[in-house]
């Protein structure tokens, strides 16, 4: 039998623009010490997200939770295992799920944790489809984009995790769905894999204006907007009246420091009597569980496909996250750390 | 009895910035024929506002209405009176209102006149307290702000028509306001007639963004921008979660030519999960008279103060806009043609 070996990533230095390995660190740790009402927990999947990049930076004043600190490890969302219980909210072997940090073992309270059904679906989607990744397309979607039979969807970073769940709930809602992504694999994905009525390769188009105007001859309606930047100013050219802009991610900005400059958008809002809202999910945690449910149905049913861009090994955690900002991935990225047992 | 006499006010050229005298041209013109389904018309009152300098630029694109043409009459919401009439629609010597063109008399078709009611209000007030001007206002506040008992709201451009309406419907509204203004003057007016918590000067105020920190402790929850520009960013960093600002003028820019630029607003948007909306009062036609009621009551029981800069004599329609960009009007401008008969 192996030596017990733990291990945790910590925040080695606030990155300067698109976060490098020299971000990170990966230190050896102890067992930590069970206390009462704890569990102790092995790591199972890792999520990683581009919004994480705003908890890097300097500073404490972000409205949505803390940012992380220098040698404290970095969390995200997480399945895991329960090994050891002095707890009675779970017993040891249940899958849980909650915001953990990076290390492969680890003690736990459980008021943040939540308990994994896995009868829905394979236990990773506890924190893709059926996590903050798959209510973050369909709250967004359905409460702020209000998308009617017929309107026109335009979706930026569309072949992403939430944008390639965003698309297909568009269409099962009856929309014409427009995905726009960064490569030839990604837009043949969305459009023979995801149904989506149109893609458009940002990478190789010079007037994305007209391109958007060529893919939406009726206009804009809805805008479910993963990227920001020069792009959100293309695809808000052909928005049309009553349009509604959801700003769920802005991956273009977040390596860019403090608030890039860019057109108003103020004069087009009043032209087109038009609405721009931003959220995260747990606006709506009161109807997780109703919303859940939905995106299950949805994918026992085969109308939604889900693609996991799954990565196996610890310590590529850091790797995976800054592939993110590379533009490579089809799909949700996670690490898978172990199995379950 | 003096000889007959008409003049209409067109656009001489399309202005640069700040529209200047040269922009119009009064002529002498001749009385009108009167068609068959048509009444004639006399000019009581024209209301000017800031928004119309958008149909004064070069181009026909604008969705929300045709612009105006070089050589063309200037059109404007007016007070008007029936001097004769070919239509069964309205009778001799009624009252009535539309958007029509700077003539002193003129025939118009019926279909895009309205009835003012006589019993409401000061006939004047069918083109601002009880028109676009306080539809606006309640329009904007009620709907897009949903402001709740208790919030705080900012409200820009506050000594303005639709701003000073804007403070007081907030203060009928349980709601704490801040108006800012660019006056010493207009500060009193908000504060001591129309019942404002706090004003802010800005044209005083060297630093707005900490001005309105000190002014709104708790934040803002509701804001009514007519103004925007740098004002708009300063107002913008107070807000709280689930912020509702509501786009209705960007008098500070409608005279900068194609849209300014700005620090884009997407990423507070999705910290605060906060709204950006932009309407014209026409999207809620619909519920105009339900709305018009409840202005009227207001202003009877004395809970709506409403203030007329009124300037008196057809040659001075041009003078009376052209003031609305200098900043110095309290209260809606209008232009007296001339006294019922």
């Amino acid at each position: 039998m192996a030596a017990y070996k733990n291990k945790e990533i910590v925040l080695a230095q606030h990155p300067e623009g698109i976060p490098t390995s020299d971000t990170f660190q990966i230190n050896d740790i102890e067992k930590p010490d069970l206390l009462d009402g704890q569990v102790l927990l092995k790591s199972l999947y890792v999520s990683v997200d581009p919004g994480m990049r705003g908890f890097m930076d300097k500073g404490t004043d972000d409205a949505k939770g803390k940012k992380f600190e220098i040698g404290q490890p970095v969390t995200s969302r997480t399945v895991a295992q329960v090994l050891e219980t002095k707890s009675k909210k779970f017993k040891k072997g249940a899958i849980v799920h909650g915001r953990l940090p990076w290390k492969i073992e680890m003690t736990s309270d459980v008021d943040d944790l939540e308990i994994v059904d896995e009868s829905l679906d394979p236990i990773s989607t506890a924190v893709s489809l059926l996590g903050v990744t798959g209510l973050a397309a369909y709250f967004g979607l359905v409460k702020i984009g209000l998308p009617k039979k017929g309107e026109t969807i335009v979706v930026s970073g569309a072949a992403g995790s939430v944008g390639s769940t965003v698309v297909q709930i568009a269409k099962i809602m009856g929309c014409k769905v427009v995905g726009i992504a960064g490569s030839q694999a990604k837009i043949s994905y969305l459009k023979d894999d995801l149904g989506a009525d149109a893609g458009i390769n940002y990478k190789e188009t010079a007037d994305m204006e007209a391109a958007i105007n060529k893919a939406c001859p009726e206009g804009v309606d809805v805008f479910f907007d993963n990227v920001g930047g020069n792009l959100f100013d293309a695809i808000f050219a052909n928005i049309n009246q009553k349009a509604r802009i959801i700003i769920c991610g802005q991956i273009a900005d977040y390596n860019s420091g403090n608030p890039p400059s860019g057109p108003r958008p103020q004069h087009d809002l009043i032209k087109y009597s038009a609405r721009m809202e931003g959220f995260v999910v747990f606006d709506y945690k009161d109807e997780f569980d109703e919303a859940k449910k939905q995106l299950a149905q949805w994918y026992q049913n085969d109308q939604l496909k889900y693609k996991e861009n799954l990565i196996h090994g610890f310590e590529n955690i850091p790797d995976a996250f800054i592939g993110l900002f590379k533009g490579e991935n089809i799909g949700k990225q996670m690490i898978q750390v172990s199995e379950p047992e």
